[in-house]
């Protein structure tokens, strides 16, 4: 049985790539290919209860390394759990962020070693990595702008704006370090037009392995 | 300020080690040296969360580099918390197991790969390792006999007692490896012939450090 793709969805807030990620799901089982849709931590029951510690408001501040340690920990259990499980099957894995959110976020966007966000992963993953990353880029300011129509505004002060732009940065500097991983979907366009340029990398996916 | 030592209690059951560490504590004071107990996960409120998820019956098998992470993500919060701010005050720190317990339980007893933990030693603690370590060390049957008595027979079933033999060899491997760090302790001894080779060791660790 050949293996599956691995293909993780990233981007900034107001990129669209949650509404998109089911859409290429859609497209794929139409080309016959079984496929799998997941965000972490992956509806496992242990990764569930690790992100419950990592999300209780009335624990006090945890240091960085150990909010580090319990999101790869619930990673873990995610690749044991669900994704590995499924490539080995030769299904497609589609899912919404992965490592790359946490360089982007915890490296560039809250200062963390990037070194040593590296040798968590090699830890946990060994060498698995994603086949291919779809990251979904747009101004901050407007996507910025598409969060709080939908209502996420709490998030979006303008305090918070040059945290956003850190991680907007991280993400296109890794693309640039890692261009047979990374395909930029330019997703300040309309919604149809964002499709279309995903489903064209889709196209690509599927050539390079003879779909 | 001169930092504090940090000295580490190990061994399997029945040793006496838990018995033995508030009797260093209580000799350490009255030599007038500021002296802290603990034991993982060190009474943090995130640890105790972390040692939840450990310790949940209900949640379904965890992979076992799952548990590994979490240990040392509740480990790492001890540090940071707990072990770390005492050093740095000039307190020691008596600590009821430590890492050397993962090499040992996980490590010999359970088969996990020693360099993997070893990773991740060093990535949660840097150059952090106990200053001294006393090993209580008995024959498994008499640990398990005098275990038993105090009521703890359920973990002591035969099946386990080729476990708790790789474990005990595990513990003199690293003593013989670190003859700078381990003292072994005779726990077959009595309970006062026992704390006399831990006072003496206690006192030979003050005058290496001029106390």
């Amino acid at each position: 049985m050949k293996r599956g793709l691995f293909i993780t969805f990233e981007g900034g807030e107001g990129g669209g790539k949650s509404t998109q990620l089911p859409i290429a799901a859609e497209y794929l089982r139409q080309q016959g290919i079984a496929v799998i849709m997941t965000r972490e931590p992956g509806g496992t029951v242990v990764g569930e209860s690790i992100r419950a510690v990592l999300l209780n408001p009335e624990l006090p501040a945890m240091h960085p390394d150990t909010e580090l340690l319990l999101m790869f920990a619930a990673r873990n259990e995610h690749i044991q759990r669900t994704i590995l499980p499924a490539l080995n099957q030769g299904q497609w894995v589609l899912c919404d962020r992965f490592t790359d959110a946490t360089y982007a976020y915890q490296g560039f966007g809250r200062g963390l070693n990037q070194d040593r966000i590296a040798k968590l992963e090699t830890w946990v993953q060994g060498v698995l990595r994603p086949d291919h990353t779809l990251l979904f880029d747009l101004a901050v300011d407007i996507g910025m702008g598409r969060a709080k129509k939908r209502g996420a505004a709490d998030r979006f002060e303008q305090e918070h704006l040059a945290f956003f732009e850190r991680i907007r940065a991280g993400y296109l500097a890794r693309a640039q370090q890692y261009p047979q991983q990374y395909r930029i979907v330019q997703a300040e366009h309309s919604l149809e037009q964002v499709t279309a340029q995903m489903l064209h990398y889709l196209d690509e996916f599927m050539a390079e392995v003879g779909r």
